[in-house]
């Protein structure tokens, strides 16, 4: 195994610079044990003197030392005293300080431009600015890296100074190369760390941004060229196009390249970690993402699903294990009898290639493709299917009729509302409901008329709701496919209707979510 | 200005081996009509052996030779001859030659791995599948490019035998070395190329694949190392992680690194040429996507929007309008103002560009962006707004009210129905209308009133409907926008609406539709 590199995430300090991103102290608590629990080594967590949720944050394990982290280290991220300012009288530095972190994270400008047109400052002073902060908190008994801000644009603009800048952090554990705006390439990272590394004894980090679209590849350049810790976060996102991320950087580290970066049980957690943690940020984790989204492993093309049923490292760089995800044979006309038998086997293992029942199953999916329906993305659709050819399903409901209406104008905010009559087992159901729009009056009706026989879809709701207009009449009288992925707070199903009608093809997306449900819950002995 | 690199763009072909993706025959002449316009050199646009879509396609420019792209070279893309065929009576080869494209793009192995295990060939026919296959095309004077698969993988396992591979393909056009695996990493592409590049004479390019995150770099370390023609798709995806992007590399080596490629016009439409492909292809955009994501010149952290205020380039690498992009916070100050304003003057040529009413627009735009709508693939929505603010705008009816109702069961295969009351110069009419689905009742209910009193409407019918599910809150209850086409039979318009009820949504780009209709008559003097 090659040498140790440090991970230091920055999902709670620069991913929460991102758009749309907005933490609770709770949220940040959460994705803490999350970190700490894949092994990794500093976790940034905010910067106390910019906001009173930040030094919350921190008082809060404070208070809680039990809470803390059992591997990682807390981080608390400040910058270096402001000019003409004593280093112990910088309010930034004592609340920094206050914070209580064995680790503390400084940024310093590292660039001629920014010290004299954005802080406006003498070039002397920042000089003075960060060896006099990191001499205060080394004095102090922290760790302390420094964060050499636009260090390559620094070395652009003006290769002494920058150096200059770093030499004066050289106290520091580690100096950390940024390039902040994300404008740099990568044979520029490794040539300018390789000088680097050559004349400067601090381990070096590396900072990088995805402006260009190279983060990612910036980091493992600094990597190859000595740097030792790497800066990011763990989905990626933060300021403008997001910081390098991580959840890609440690498996092209760890599997690809072989250097010692967390250990290899952690990283069979990668995928879970990764979408628990969109989870809690409340983002759509964007499912071509590297090693962990869904579509990662995914193999469409006929010629490479193919090749992938002779070997899978045929079109696959690593086996997805190995990152806590997995394989997918898109159940398209392409893939064939291959990716069907799969499915089919784990409903009943004695069905063969060259069943009976597998030829009528490959025909029936043909049909229904034909027809508009897409099971790439909903699995489960596809199973209820296979289960009712093999005479493996029985309805838990019977539908009489529901009735849809949309209004305008509306008064009260909800325009649409939906009445609907089932039968349960000879039992008659009938109620109604209101929504915004008529598939969320529909949704609220059957769930509550079904809630009286089966209370355990109180805990299921819809997370995600597609809507594709098909080929072939592009008019509002086209054919329409609704994709609905639903949760019961433990695990996530997608099913798939089809229909010249909207209402009803997301009535028939509803029915097999809750289908599913019911005989999933069954299975499991619940 | 460097050398002239070629870009290649296969969003119709690897693009569509996306999951999730599907392209009409309709979408993709549009796609091929924006790529053209872009002065993309090269589009493949689909494989005419292995589905009849893609055969369809072909034919459609062979039978309207006035709509191929002025610019672009339409590429048909296939594979070599297969073993123990010849090549003459290879079916895919033969079709490949039917698309009767100037350009055909021809993959061959360059694994020993594949040749072996995968296609299970002898490794010399290998080398003759692909000698004789260029042969073929070139004697037929076609423009061949070779894509070389798997080569970077092949170059470990058997350098000998990966080069040999491409020394068969040196009568094409251009060698195109392939990571078709995604796994390969900078520095090997930079070298490996190099190597290449000092003894093959044929001109070198690249493609790669994102499943190390590494795509774009890789592309960049290629042509860095001496190719010339880049392979990706234009926003991204595809197979698995997806190919290296070309609206991320087109300005990394054009605006970044000074090579030859595109023109600079040309690049400042690239925001909305990314924008309009994704609308078509129906999927949404990542907004951190580097140069072109609503986020990517987007300033949230207090320092860096303090920096940008100071001087832009503080916290910017490139200035966003040079790729048609904006940077978030100054909206509604300066870099919105010239990307409406042209809308604007074409209503009413005497305001200017510090006029009063173009802040007004401004500021009204950014509003109703927030609100989710999205006028790129929607100008006459856009235009009918503009006009409500200058106070030219008249509407044509007025809406009483509106009741849509969807029921199951349904007897007469109409599910949906629809009633109607509007105004138009006192009159009120009163009217209703079934169909296949609530929207194609009330657009049947709508027309049926209004052609009373404007018979010119009878020509006018949809000709395109989408629906995007916006993001944020994943539910039947959360923001839909809805993206209607409508045609006269000499032009087309397109109008958008955003509700949390597809019913309303649809209905308010309904109304637009109308009511652009009627404007454009009135000004044509119909």
């Amino acid at each position: 195994m090659r040498n140790k590199i440090v991970i230091y995430d920055s999902t709670l300090r620069d991913g929460a610079q991102a758009e749309g991103i907005s933490f609770s102290l709770d949220d940040k608590i959460k994705i803490v044990a999350a970190l700490d629990d894949m092994g990794i080594d500093y976790i940034e967590a905010g910067n106390p003197a910019s906001n009173p949720k930040d030094a919350a944050f921190y008082d809060y394990y404070k208070k809680n030392p039990s809470r803390k982290p059992k591997f990682a280290k807390l981080t608390a991220f400040g910058s270096t005293r402001k000019k003409g300012v004593k280093t112990g009288e910088d309010k930034n530095v004592l609340a920094l300080l206050e914070a209580e972190t064995d680790v503390v994270c400084i940024v310093g400008k590292c660039s001629r431009f920014h010290v004299e047109q954005v802080i406006q400052a003498e070039c002397d002073e920042n000089i003075q600015m960060i060896r006099e902060t990191i001499a205060f908190f080394k004095e102090r008994g922290r760790r302390v890296i420094f964060d050499g801000e636009h260090f390559f644009d620094g070395w652009g603009e003006d290769k002494d100074y920058a150096m200059e800048c770093i030499a004066a952090a050289e106290s520091a554990d580690t100096v950390v190369l940024c390039d902040t705006n994300g404008g740099a390439f990568p044979l520029d990272i490794y040539s300018i760390v390789k000088k680097v590394s050559e004349t400067f004894t601090t381990p070096l980090g590396i900072h990088t941004h995805n402006d260009c679209g190279m983060a990612v590849a910036n980091s493992i350049m600094a990597v190859e060229a000595g740097a030792v810790h790497v800066q990011g976060t763990f989905i990626g996102f933060g300021e403008r196009c997001g910081n390098a991320c991580l959840s890609t950087i440690i498996p092209n580290l760890r599997i690809k390249k072989g250097y010692n970066c967390l250990n290899e049980t952690a990283i069979t957690h990668l995928t879970p970690a990764a979408r628990y943690i969109a989870e809690i940020a409340n983002i759509s984790l964007d499912e071509r993402s590297p090693y962990i989204g869904k579509s990662a492993f995914a193999h469409k093309g006929g010629m490479h699903v193919d090749g992938v049923f002779k070997c899978t490292q045929s079109f696959e760089h690593i086996d997805p294990i190995l990152v806590g995800n997995e394989r997918k044979h898109l159940l398209s006309e392409v893939a064939g009898r291959s990716a069907v038998l799969s499915a089919i086997q784990r409903i009943d293992p004695d069905i063969k290639r060259d069943s009976m029942e597998t030829d009528i199953i490959v025909k029936h999916l043909k049909k229904l493709e034909n027809d508009g329906y897409q099971f790439e993305a909903a699995e489960s659709s596809f199973i209820l299917g296979i289960r009712k050819i093999l005479g493996k399903y029985k309805p838990s409901f019977e539908l009489i009729n529901y009735k849809a209406i949309s209004e305008q104008p509306c008064h009260d905010g909800s325009s649409a509302s939906a009445i609907i009559k089932i039968i349960v087992d000879g039992k008659t159901e009938i109620t109604a409901a209101d929504g915004k729009g008529p598939v969320n009056a529909l949704d609220k009706a059957l769930r509550k008329a079904l809630e009286v026989f089966y209370p355990q879809l109180k805990n299921v709701h819809l997370t995600d709701y597609k809507v594709r207009v098909l080929d072939g009449k592009p008019e509002t009288a086209s054919m329409v496919r609704v994709l609905i992925e639903s949760t019961d707070g433990k695990s996530n199903w997608t099913t798939v209707g089809v229909s010249h009608d909207i209402i009803e093809a997301s009535w028939l997306a509803l029915v097999d979510s809750i289908e599913f449900k019911l005989i999933k819950d069954q299975e499991s002995g619940i």
